[in-house]
């Protein structure tokens, strides 16, 4: 049933660029900065079985640091050393596998804090870690041809075989936090033991309500962890938006290799209820903060808006399964949607914080608004400055595994048709082709593909859904094919198209409550922000013209557009009868991945129409 | 230090009109059903110390039939009669008389449920039900000559002053829901007797953070029920916006009764804090759902507004008590915008039916979105439909009581002038006055006042603050004091003034984030709204134009205001480029205190303006 072919990040080599720079922040700084974070909160020590008098261990501690390992592989793998860190995984894995219960059975916390309680307690995440263990395995093992924690692994997904499915000792069925789903069917591409694949589709078989009673989650509604209907039968995102986007790539994967039609259509109705109706225009996914879930249909407000970072990595990842399914430029489009938005604004530009939640609007004076009722009652709104470790600190390592992927994202491969899905100053080098895409994009859009084409009879080019108009040299276009312009290029070729970014202003369907009146800025891909240091007044207060030009202002760190714009000038009363008074100002956008990297203050996506 | 009189609503008649009608299904439906709910919801029972199997007790039962008394009491002496209330009443009260303890103490919860734990809960309403019995009381007797409630209460206050201030038993200092305060003073003013007064200010002045440390508290701010602080030195209004207001009143009636200036000074501060910083349009207080309480200044947050009916009665009472102080339209023109609003939107049309929240929007495509987490901490927007009663039923009875005495609200005296502070068909008699006041108002605002005035020397008419111009015939206008029009009227008078009502759009000082850009149309003291009854589209994609003239729909029941405006049309998708069209549309607005009387539906009071 796969009809395209993703292409690995082992074949690209970023140039350098926009997506070169991100990569290098993210190997040079992040990667260190979350180790360091990690050792001084315990979590590399409870994972060697050797925590400190006071150290706390968390049920989620092993995926946190599985997520880093495997960033690690990945950046290995593309350029080798990483000496030190390999010392590190290397006795890691050797503490571990010294403390792996006969059983097979790993996990630092249920073996340290509760060892009576393995496998009893659905809601706390040993799977979850198990899956993340798995794939930090395969990936480490790749990257560097050890297998010592695959090997480990490998045992303990024995183990969980026995305790679930045949022997069934296990008190619940499936995990309540997904993600052994999709890393079973990785194991299974990795290994090509059906096994894993028929253990992955066992635990997606048994998500259901009719299986599993977790005490723990008796309080919750079933679809917080997508246990509300039988997996075939789910066409709406609910829940966790974590939990979701996770499972749902599991869906996809499992419906791709075993032609399951009624799983395949399950994902084609999930991502287009997400797409159309429950995702920021940032990319971002999960309105609410309780439960870290879906809402309703059009619920997307922007100054509660949790959007974890994690989620839009989800997303991203859910499209890139979809990407393989058919040829439809809605998940590159998807995909992009998060790359300059949501998964960008994660991570500080110095590389050394992060966003769980990233807010669609911040407003300072809202922030303590709920000051005199019960401190835990408080309805908090989103942090507005990035952190550089959390209690639960799921983000921050997985933001660094998909930043030293970011390869993978680029190209796939079409029958005899080469896919430019991303555009990014980036090569790609295999026995069907010799490419160089070199570009300042997102920062314009002109792109020069350059190189020798071996087999491949055509390249197919993503015409992103903002792209109005495009001009192309240097090649024949074929033709338009859902989302893409397909070109025939000579053996040797130099190609230049030009996606014709300009500034635009987007609207929102009027379902959507809170963007009414609204539009938001954006070029190419980029959505813009206001930022009330560069605009010092209530951001609320400002409308925007959406009929006067927009300029670009060049600048090398945060790169500046200005709009023509009023400002609403009221007099000093609460409630006034009569005209409000509106002068002429210039408006300040900046790109939304870039906010919060200076002062606190307040910010603003959907601005007012004038 | 007291400037002015209120005139009490015993010297006047509420004349066929808009009052009128409201009154007379306050007394002719609401305060029966109110009751009939309260006998089947054992709160009669429990009083009675004759609990049926199963009926439960709560802490606040007592206060909610205490007003229910009050508001029969006010009905009576108006107008006698109630011959069944009174013979409910009076067994009622015997039955108490027959289980109030030898030390006086009374309280159907305490005494049947936990007797050894009287006076030791700060948290538990005990005095808070003292003080609404103490109102009932002096009502009653005032209205009946049946003094053995009275006598019951004194008893009772016996014992409290013993409790709390001679012997201090007691295991707490001042109540957590304030209300004996003012109820003290009540009785001070009704029985001459200075310790009352005494009473209230020690309750006053011990209400601080060094008093009291109730463990049921502990986990409150201190400002919740305004322990922050010592109260002179309390000039933001913080925690429970009902705790809040009822504080304030007993702060405000201590100031003029001991010539306070601290006090007093307090009291200004606060009301002007309230005013013009956390006050909706519509008279309500109190930002949000967690606490009941006030937030921080310029939070009014349309969908989530708690706005509690009890909040909004407590302003009224204020904003009474602050209009002894000093001649200042302010204080009748927030106690006008809670009447015609706040306060009448608590009640259904028919009388049957009571919000507790009054929230100025309604978005029903909102209302489950938290549906995914644990039912128990959702966040719970307001309920779009009245009920007849609550499990906290406090607000039904408070409804009750103030319409039961809304005559309190329109004359007041200052010195040798008769000050008119609300406007209505209502008439009033005493030997300085014979004055009758003919009227359709707030439908329109033309008043004909006419009458015999014996001693006073001039007539404040209130101009009230949305009164751009007016018209005054057959009586000398002396001039403007404090937002009043000074007239010198003849012996025998008939005056007419039209304060030339037409519809207006209000906005609102741009530190309102949620109101930037919006209006609301108003007129005269009547805010308006939209119902998505008569304006079938998503309302905030609905933009007014208030240059193009409101015209006025005469209706029986609920009247009509139609502006000009436009629908955005929006394609299918979530997000697009490119300009939204727009129609042109009627836009069909009610009376905001008509809202939810017909099918439940959306609900917008601030519009986006075009």
């Amino acid at each position: 049933m796969q009809k395209l072919k993703n292409i690995s990040f082992e074949s690209t080599t970023l140039e350098n660029g926009f997506w070169k720079s991100k990569y290098d922040v993210n190997k040079n700084v992040s990667i260190g900065n979350v180790y360091r974070r990690f050792e001084e909160t315990g979590r590399f020590n409870a994972m060697r079985f050797a925590r400190k008098e006071g150290e706390p261990v968390h049920v989620f501690y092993d995926s946190d640091v599985a997520k880093w390992i495997e960033a690690v592989a990945y950046l290995i793998q593309s350029e080798g050393g990483f000496t030190q860190e390999q010392e590190i995984i290397d006795s890691l894995v050797s503490d571990m596998i010294a403390h792996q219960l006969p059983s097979g059975y790993i996990n630092s916390y249920f073996i340290q804090m509760e060892p009576d309680a393995i496998f009893t307690k659905r809601s706390e995440h040993e799977l979850y870690c198990a899956g993340h263990l798995i794939e930090a395995a395969i990936a480490y093992d790749k990257a560097t041809g050890k297998r010592d924690m695959l090997d480990m692994m490998l045992r303990y997904v024995d183990c969980i075989e026995r305790a679930f499915i045949t022997e069934k000792t296990a008190k619940f069925v499936t995990c309540g936090h997904e993600e052994i789903e999709l890393a079973l069917i990785k194991l299974y591409e990795y290994t090509g033991n059906k096994k894993y694949l028929d253990m992955a589709l066992f635990f997606l078989d048994n998500r259901r309500p009719d299986v599993d009673a977790d005490p723990l989650y008796d309080s919750r509604e079933k679809s917080y962890c997508q246990s509300h209907l039988p997996v075939r039968e789910q066409k709406e995102a609910l829940g966790h938006a974590v939990r979701a986007a996770y499972l749902y790539i599991a869906m996809e994967e499992a419906a791709q290799k075993t032609d399951d039609k009624e799983l395949s259509d399950a994902c084609d109705a999930l991502f287009e209820d997400i797409t159309s109706k429950k995702m920021f225009i940032t990319g971002g996914i999960g309105s609410a903060r309780e439960g870290e879930a879906f809402t309703v249909p059009f619920d997307l407000p922007n100054l509660e808006a949790y959007s974890e970072s994690c989620a839009a990595i989800g997303l991203m990842l859910f499209a890139l399964s979809l990407q393989k399914k058919r040829l439809d430029s809605r998940y590159a489009d998807t995909i992009e949607r998060v790359m300059y938005n949501n998964l960008l604004s994660s991570v500080s530009m110095d590389g050394r914080s992060f966003f769980y939640e990233n807010p669609l609007e911040v407003h300072l004076a809202s922030v303590g608004k709920d000051s005199s009722i019960v401190p835990a009652r408080r309805r908090r709104l989103p942090r507005y400055r990035r952190l550089e470790v959390f209690s639960c600190s799921c983000c921050p390592p997985n933001i660094n595994r998909i930043l030293a992927r970011i390869g993978d994202f680029f190209f796939s491969e079409h029958g005899d048709s080469l896919v430019i899905n991303q555009y990014g100053a980036i090569s790609l080098e295999n026995e069907r082709i010799s490419l160089k895409l070199e570009t300042n994009y997102p920062y314009d859009a002109k792109i020069k593909l350059s190189g020798k084409r071996n087999s491949y009879k055509s390249i197919l080019l993503r015409r992103p859904w903002w792209c109005l108009e495009y001009k192309l040299d240097g090649a024949t276009v074929i033709g338009e094919r859902n989302g893409y312009i397909e070109i025939a290029v000579g053996g040797d070729f130099e190609i230049t198209l030009d996606l014709m970014m300009k500034p635009y202003f987007v609207h929102t369907n009027t379902k959507v409550r809170d963007n009414c009146g609204r539009v938001a800025l954006c070029l190419g891909p980029t959505v813009y922000c206001m930022e009330r240091l560069d605009n010092d007044c209530d951001l609320n207060a400002l409308t925007v013209d959406v009929n006067s030009p927009v300029s670009i202002e060049s600048s090398t760190d945060i790169p500046t557009l200005v709009a023509n714009g009023y400002l609403d000038v009221t007099d000093g009363a609460l409630y006034f009868i009569g005209e409000s008074e509106r002068t002429s100002i210039p408006l300040r956008f900046i790109p939304y991945r870039c906010f919060a990297n200076r002062d606190a203050c307040d910010m603003l996506v959907w601005v007012r129409k004038a």
